[in-house]
């Protein structure tokens, strides 16, 4: 059987340091570098010849230099003779741009999956894709992993899961919603947001309930900033959110700051800015989750375990 | 220019016609026919050397004859030099396994992309695809065509557009109903059934309404049974329903007939056998809509204004 | 090394049965079902992850049926993870679409051969292909074996290989009844059947020899028909027939029933409806050339020897 | 429309040059020279951005430097932005290598294939391939010309065919003698050599006919001398040998020339060398049929009438 | 024909202004912005269907941004139907990642080039590649111009020609310096610096003559200095600096301008920003260049006489 | 771990002997014959299945011999089962046709490494390439072996690295030259022809000191010709000169040997033939070089080791 060997390139050591230690196996050695002119410099410092490797990045900001540096990255490990590159990526950036929503739009999340194909990744390690359907953006096995399962059992460990309603913060989140909803065994309700209505309905009983808030990503948070206003309209005192990829961006943390949620749930799929960690933020790990993955792939075992 | 030259293979010929009539183009001379042994048999019986080649088939039941004819059509396209071989694919069959949902499953919807890039096709026009991801699973061209707007101005020209509420018949459903309602301007709900639990629940008002049900598909139509027993519960008494595709198996239009549905608006992607017309089924064509892109496909011109 | 699997679509499983005892493994779990709309299910009961996997599947009637299950079973297998996917084909179906004989025909043997590269065989395994040529439309190894000998063996064992003459049905055959013919040490006729002509000639010398027809497939029998009908013309008392796969469509076990053949003998890479069998027919089992040849290729050894 | 160039390389001048006087376009310049060391150096002389490029060679001995030329023309025209490369093999050498006769052989004209079509050529224009699957092994479209007719007429219009039987070396060559058969209305009869037998035998009745011995090429001219000897043997005294393509080697002419042959009919696929042009042989030239054959494609007409 | 549509992606909008005079047509509407989490957007914001499209973009710092953005919007064109796409990269960088240096380096302009050939580019328009190999890395059409005349002209054009040697600032610039060199009709030199020794050599003639370092692009600026340096100690008054590319990382403007050189001559393949441009700098522009390659390329006219 | 077979075609036995002994695994057994018509035929006279093959092949004259015999050879271990592929050519023909030097030159020596890729080359170990940047050729690993490091030994062990000057003899080479130089801690001097002018001219201080003319290969030995004769104008007594590959074609021998050389020192990456080995010349093997590569890659161990 061929030697396992991780890499962490440079967007989440953090994380890949816990899938390291969940695995048994230390971090191989390899530098990303930018020479003067912006262009990435890899230096893999160790042989990875006739071995099974995992390169763990997150396509987060900045995504253009974390997508290059993976793609740089497979580049050398099968020019230096890898048997296998496993591609583990925490946070799949780019994974809405999933479809044409209006003419003539690219999807670069195919795009993306094209060029870590024809660049040599055997497989994919992916946790809570936006869609689906990105698994079929590529024909090598993807291993799909879920984190909500985390992220509703923090809700249930703290005794969060009485009286709760579960919101999708808009239409397209009501699946996702309706998942948690059956983990916590609550009912559901839909944020109704519409283009040029000042008012924001909410689908669904709400009223004296707790609500929880969920999304697979808080991005500039504007979404839940409205779900929260929509929510307090509706008599919803206490509110949650929690999402599986804390991306952060154009000043998100002050934003939520200040809404006064009792908890603002996330993973560790990007690695969060010490600045932007707010108080009432809970971040669990998904180090775990991703090295046992690893750890039965390896074995050639079932991942199917990890679901239950 | 190439010539335009427009096949119909035998899944839905009425909508082939009704195409050829708004292209201005008559349906070039082609046979599918299959030997003794089920093997299918392509008859070209007229030259395509050079010409840009629309193909009309419907990936419906029988789902993998249909699928065979449409691919051995295209192998024999190409050897026989068309210039373009262009993919009418009214129904996309298998467009619901798009996705592992469970460890192991294939996921056919992209097979079936792949098999149809590898065999030659330059471009695939396809009508309200399950999910709109699917496009991402091509590299070529995929022209996404919208019956959606149909369904709607049947209810608009017909008046059926007050106190009205879209309904989605589950959770998944959610995107495409709020759709519905922005075109009729009109609320949203969704119908809540979880497994293990009698009582099929409904988010949001619907009391009092009319309801229009909404769905990409009717196929077994189980879950419209369901919704209308859910929405009468919640006190709806006229009830409509509508979708594009108009799948209709094991049984769906005794089904459907005993609901006591006000209509049942569909379109002709699929060719609906005469005995599971409905009476109170309306039938709309998307012929037209097909034959002008394909007019401003082969004219180099913008489908834009087809969405307006 | 890697775990062997072995998979039984459902074309043939008393077949697979028999390989599965011959290699000494047991079939794996596994389901093909149809949705109520016609399309295809398939239900892998066990985890593949990393294994060697053997999926055996005759595409035979229905062909696009099992054709696609085939793909379907080979695209869930890659995205499980499996190892390697090795491909067995009793029966190959759409062998004879194997060039243009008319101007624009398809060559579907060969978009076949695509299909299965393309979803991720690493082998086919095929017994006695119409043309040896279609192994050159792969680009991955194919195991060819040969039941012929088998065939022959039967005669040879009844003691039937005295005065015989072995026929070509027609002039593409003579090659295969040549080899028959070096089998047995016997000469060798060909029946001459002409467009417009009614009388069928026979070339060579049959009069009062024992007659073995032998093809690679009886599909129709048409062909057995007419040349039994020359022979007996031409003063021959005792046929035989042979042949690797029973087709048998259209009617022609009736056909052949009537034909006053002493024996018919065939093999198992079809399976063969009970209606289907009649008294003088003779079905050889490749199981076990098949199983011997899984297990050589798993050891990585030479399958030279099941030629001798 | 694109321009329409033709270039000859260096295997059969004369041939490239009888096509460009059917066609009506002059021969392109371009040299194809050695450098000192073997390799092949090619010189374009012309652009030929944007043009309809037809590639002239025949892959006959020496059956790797023609190749090779020609893999590298292509090269240098896909990079020179031709429109598109049409590939004219009038010979196309290594056909017979077609499939794995025993263990662990090439299959040679498949990689031939893959390698033209891998370098970019859009079309194959081929003249009777050893066997008609070769078509299958390439999946852009291939237009087989056809030159049995040529010889067929050969023998009707110098009133060779009364009381003539078409003779078939081999039984491999059943088909091919079986299709003059049908040209010249006359009957067949099939020379049956076996390994460790020195007897050859004839099946078919051919005494006191006039033999006409066909096969696709003619290479060492053994199976012709063994066909005469057998015929002879068999009380044939005129015997006729043709073929479409004259490989001749191995002092192939010397051996022919001294077998009382009647005629030799073949074509100039291939360029005959002086010294082996028998008087009894008669060269027909497929520069017309050839030529024909590129002036309809480049208008995108049907070739069709060509095979009438 | 089809039409041709110029596009500018961001990096250097004055060079594409200048190349759309030279061809005369206009810039089309596009935008490449920035969501606040990094990820690019285009905005194609006029019909592509049919085009011929050529799109301009440097990627130049910052690299992996503009990369990313070329990739994205040949994905936004090709499915947008865009009958050819051109891509003009007038600074292409990445190129001196061109071979494994050292163990387990990646080729990252190998990767660049499958990058662009899998997204669908038809055509790569080019600027002194740093390795003419590159060419080679792609399989479709590069054309590649050179600018090295345009720097030499510059010279001439300024009686800079008199007593000159060209200088190559390291053995690996030996072959540009030649062509320099050849251009003016001078003798060459070559700086020789050697890891570890801290004098620095040159090999030829020098002493009194006016000196032009040539390179194919200034990056950090560190060989020029070290150039300078040691054509002073050789004796070298008049030294002038010349390159295709001005990369300008890492303070090289302010490293330059302390260095008395008479002139630095570069082009605008990169848009060089305002507080770098050195009084001493002279700009030449490729933009014609670029435009009379691409108007000529549109007409399918050979583009050899810009390499007069 | 799959069993390592070492497989030799004909163009350079005598070091695929020496690598055997090396590697310590005897050569398999295979024949590489000519039919009469000059095509190749290739005889794997062992079972390949699940191996681990090297086959070595030099691509020198004749070179599409070699060539074609490589990739034919290839296809017959594809087809048989081989595990990996790897592929040894000691000297790669066609390696200066590694950029369009011209208008419309071929590529070749990227058509060589499309070919071994697409016939399924798993890796590719070459010595001393003529551009480095032609293992971006290829997207499999590349095994560079450097023989320039022998070279330099003999001459250091030979007590000649003192009051040396390394030469390149002409401008490409001086990355070369200078490589040797500080193998030997010697300046580096350039010899510099011009077309058109008489005079060549020597760039650097070589006077009263002993030469080392240094090229990755001498073909027609033209160059060395004329850099003896300008170094013996500009006072250079003693010259040696010494190469990777001794292509020695066009008489280079005969040229050669009138030149008053110390020594010539060149490898048996190609087969000298008997009568082109002077007395003066020095061969110096790469077979342990090769075969020590061969053993660390079989065993997964970095070759690292040998590049010091």
């Amino acid at each position: 059987m061929s030697k396992l060997k991780l890499f962490a390139l440079n967007s989440n050591e953090p994380l890949a340091e816990k899938i390291s230690q969940s695995v048994g196996v230390p971090l191989s050695n390899a530098s990303v570098k930018h020479f003067a002119d912006g262009e990435i410099q890899i230096d893999l410092e160790e042989s990875v010849r006739g071995a099974d490797v995992y390169v763990i990045q997150s396509v987060s900001d900045p995504v253009n230099e974390n997508l290059m540096a993976l793609l740089i990255m497979i580049d050398a490990l099968r020019r230096a003779s890898a048997h296998q590159i496993n591609v583990v990526i925490p946070y799949y950036g780019y994974a809405r741009a999933d479809r044409k929503a209006r003419s003539r739009e690219p999807i670069t999340a195919k795009l993306v999956a094209n060029m870590l194909e024809m660049d040599g990744s055997a497989r994919v390690i992916a946790v809570d894709l936006h869609a689906d359907q990105v698994q079929g953006f590529f024909d090598i096995p993807v291993d799909h992993l879920n984190a909500l399962g985390l992220l509703a059992n923090y809700f249930i460990d703290h005794g969060i899961n009485d009286n709760v309603v579960a919101i999708a913060p808009d239409h397209s989140g009501t699946k996702l919603a309706r998942k948690l909803a059956e983990h916590l065994d609550a009912p559901l309700a839909i944020v109704d947001s519409r283009p040029g209505d000042e008012n924001i309905g909410v689908i669904g009983d709400v009223e004296g309930k707790t609500a929880i808030i969920v999304d697979d990503m808080i991005d500039t948070g504007q979404r839940i900033v409205e779900s929260v206003e929509a929510l307090r309209e509706h008599g919803v005192t206490d509110i949650y959110a929690c999402a599986t990829h804390a991306v952060l961006s154009a000043g998100a943390s002050e934003r939520l700051s200040k809404l006064g949620l009792k908890k603002i749930v996330v993973t560790d799929t990007i690695d969060i800015p010490e600045e932007d960690r707010l108080d009432n933020m809970v971040i669990i790990s998904v180090g775990d989750l991703i090295g046992r993955a690893i750890t039965l792939i390896s074995k050639n075992e079932s991942i199917h375990p990890l679901f239950d």
